[in-house]
């Protein structure tokens, strides 16, 4: 099944286009008008004259031209003749919005299902949902969800899968405020005929994807999908966010999928053997995307913590032992280039207390420039907190981080108060010199699930 | 040990000051000039007649008026002849910023740093640091710090005390991101003869302030301590943050503050015997105090769970049961008020997957209240991810979070595009309505880390 016109369409109709703000029809609209775009949108409403200053037609069979993509939001009764129209009018992908089939469980909604499944299955037409709240697309501004936020985020290469709506939203939200570059969002919704396994083939070709970040509540084909990972893992990287670790999580999630019952280690273990990281929570998903995004994969556990006060290099350092990295021994040259900058009794033998060259950017410089040159040091953890008084030294490390940061990973614990160095931030992180975390402890977090994902993906 | 004065000085001598930005005099002079402070300031320089527009003194002795306050920022050397000026002077607290006594770890320093605390303990004046960053109290507007920013937080009823400059850095610029109110900031530097216990014998009386957010590395005299721990447990709401789990951590800890050794686990044991909450990071530190801040105590571990969308209640479920708190067993009575409102297959029993109400506010008032009165909740989780479309449905949650939010503590992950919703959410947490976290397993640990805490302080 190719996806490839799903996520690059030449025409979008809406199926249930409405201009009444109360109508998910509206909100449809509003995400590809505002989104910017550049195909042919044509809502489909047989009661009005225009939406968004767009004409309207009647059914999907009076418009003149070719429709690549349909975005149905009528009630579910409707959509098996919508389908229908949809393969009449050759169609190449739906989005289904629409919610109430299998997931209500009645006899009634599964019918429906069924249904719809046979004639998108026989015209062989990929379908994202029901019950989604549809998909985006960064490289071609196309917003296909009824929520126009997400044109917002910042086009990159992480791609954001979801079984969630809610974690979806939560992710790109995050993103959003994080600043983070996503190449598409998919909600899968209950997956009439287009799971993991379909959207990871169609992204193990797509260019502009360089992560897939995935949330699984359960799965209904694990071994199509570890399949489906495991041929994919070198080619991009992905980590994978899957709950129902607890009893009652379990069995929640279970009831909200329907997917098949299957305990949470086995998950584990099979995610483990298809060489991708696992990871437990939202913000560590995030957290963990954006540093396979902005960082090379370090050769090795052994870090170096720089930080310009005690307290968070220590704070790291406990982050680090947790989580298998190791604290790198320096070479004794490089050792040597330290202590001419640090006095004797200052911590700066890793972790490496810089406070007492922090007013001499040179000082500073020599300081990361000389670990990030030592072949014993795989990754380097920088830290500092700093404000107004401190912001010319600060200044000073810059160009040795752009030089250096794409040699090896650079993560960081850069804070200050909102409006100092905010922007110069997310210049090193655009120019691929660092990526930049709020705590020294999820900058931590960030590089050893980034060692852990180059691990894995050697297995 | 009277503190009283330091944090409330009706007039403060910058000893030092400066106009040059390079110098931390300079910075300290703008801090307690922008920062709003109401008493009297003097700089004191023997080479400028002015400074900050402020007429400056050649020398404390000079000063025609009582100095209440010393902060200090000249050379260490110069040090015990500013001490013996304060003595002279009848100042009734020092805050010395000045580096390079115990901590530098050769004979002149540690010789310097027991003549000077002889002069202090002699004087019976309280001195915060040497190598502090200073202390800020929001309820007189006085930073006395080098660093400006940290007036902008909101005045409230968290006090931050840090081992670590670094880390009360980090934590006071995220405290103002999540526009946390604090009622001080302490840096409690190298300790000459005011630590962790007199701190805290003058917050138990320090009726602004409701949460103590400590960060520890090692304490000298941990018997002390933890009795001073103990004494105020059922007074103020403690939670510790130290680190040192790591060996390197361990290890860099001892060495940066010079305390005594003893193994981490010990420690872990004293506070839990104390009483005292302990937390993993710097995010759970913030978070922790937010929580403690803001709700009241639930009188149990039974959490119920109501989300707007499936994903995040299950992501809640896992994290609420390794917290060890319980899902709620709803009494039939409330399971009736909800299940009239939602289909019979939707996730209903806790967690409550509020989907199918989300376009009726009324019912998801109704569910919510339902669940709100339910002698078998302790605490509710209320997770919504939502945009434009639904800002509407959100809306008419309001009175109900207010009317209700002070009976029984709601912690939320309520998460929107940047713009929508932010001002009503921080409404809702002033009016102490609910706790409000960016991801469910935030706000999952912080209620399982309040309901922690209730239980300890019982014990």
């Amino acid at each position: 099944m190719n996806l490839h016109t799903l996520f690059y369409p030449r025409s979008v109709a809406v199926v249930g286009a409405s201009g009444n703000f109360s109508k998910l029809g509206y909100h449809v609209m509003k995400s590809l008008t505002e989104g910017g775009y550049e195909g042919t949108i044509i809502p489909i409403n047989p009661a009005a004259e225009d939406i968004f200053g767009i004409r309207a037609h009647a059914s999907l069979s009076e418009v003149p031209g070719p429709v690549d993509l349909a975005v149905i939001v009528v009630p579910a009764g409707l959509v098996p003749e919508i389908f229908r129209q949809c393969v009449a009018k050759g169609v190449k992908g739906i989005v289904l919005i629409t919610a109430g089939f299998r997931e209500i469980e009645d006899a009634g909604g599964e019918r429906l299902h069924e249904e719809i499944k046979a004639i998108a299955d026989t015209a062989g037409i990929p379908v994202i949902g029901p019950n989604t709240f549809g998909i985006v697309n960064y490289s071609n501004r196309l917003n296909a969800t009824f929520t126009p936020e997400f044109s917002r985020a910042r086009p990159g290469d992480i791609a954001l899968v979801s079984q969630s709506g809610g974690i979806a939203h939560m992710g790109a939200f995050l993103a959003m405020r994080m600043e983070m570059g996503l190449s598409c969002i998919v909600g899968l919704g209950n997956r009439l005929n287009v799971d993991f396994s379909e959207i990871l083939t169609d992204l193990s070709e797509d260019a502009r994807t360089k992560v897939i970040a995935l949330y699984v509540e359960g799965i209904d084909t694990p071994r199509r999908m570890m399949k489906g990972l495991r041929a994919i893992r070198k080619k991009k990287r992905v980590v994978v966010y899957k709950t129902g670790r607890s009893r009652k999580g379990d069995l929640a999630s279970k009831s909200h999928t329907g997917s098949l019952a299957g305990s949470h280690e086995t998950y584990m273990g099979a995610f483990r053997q298809a060489g991708v990281l696992t990871v437990d929570s939202a913000d560590e998903l995030l957290d963990t995307a954006k540093a396979l995004s902005g960082c090379p994969f370090p050769g090795g556990p052994r870090v170096a913590i720089l930080s310009a006060q005690a307290g968070p290099g220590i704070a790291a350092c406990d982050a680090c032992e947790e989580r298998g990295l190791a604290l790198a021994g320096f070479d004794p040259g490089t050792q040597e280039r330290v202590n001419t900058h640090l006095p004797p009794l200052a911590l700066r033998t890793n972790p490496v207390d810089m406070g007492p060259a922090w007013y001499n950017a040179g000082a500073l410089n020599n300081i990361v420039r000389a670990v990030m040159e030592d072949p014993n040091v795989d990754g380097i953890l920088l830290l500092t907190m700093f404000a107004s008084a401190n912001v010319k030294i600060i200044e000073g490390l810059r160009e040795t981080l752009v030089a250096w940061g794409q040699k090896k990973p650079v993560v960081s614990c850069i804070l200050a108060p909102e409006g100092i160095w905010d922007k110069a931030i997310r210049h090193l992180e655009r120019e691929g010199a660092l990526v930049n975390y709020p705590t020294p402890e999820r900058a931590a977090r960030a590089l050893a699930n980034l060692w852990q994902s180059a691990w894995l993906r050697q297995q």
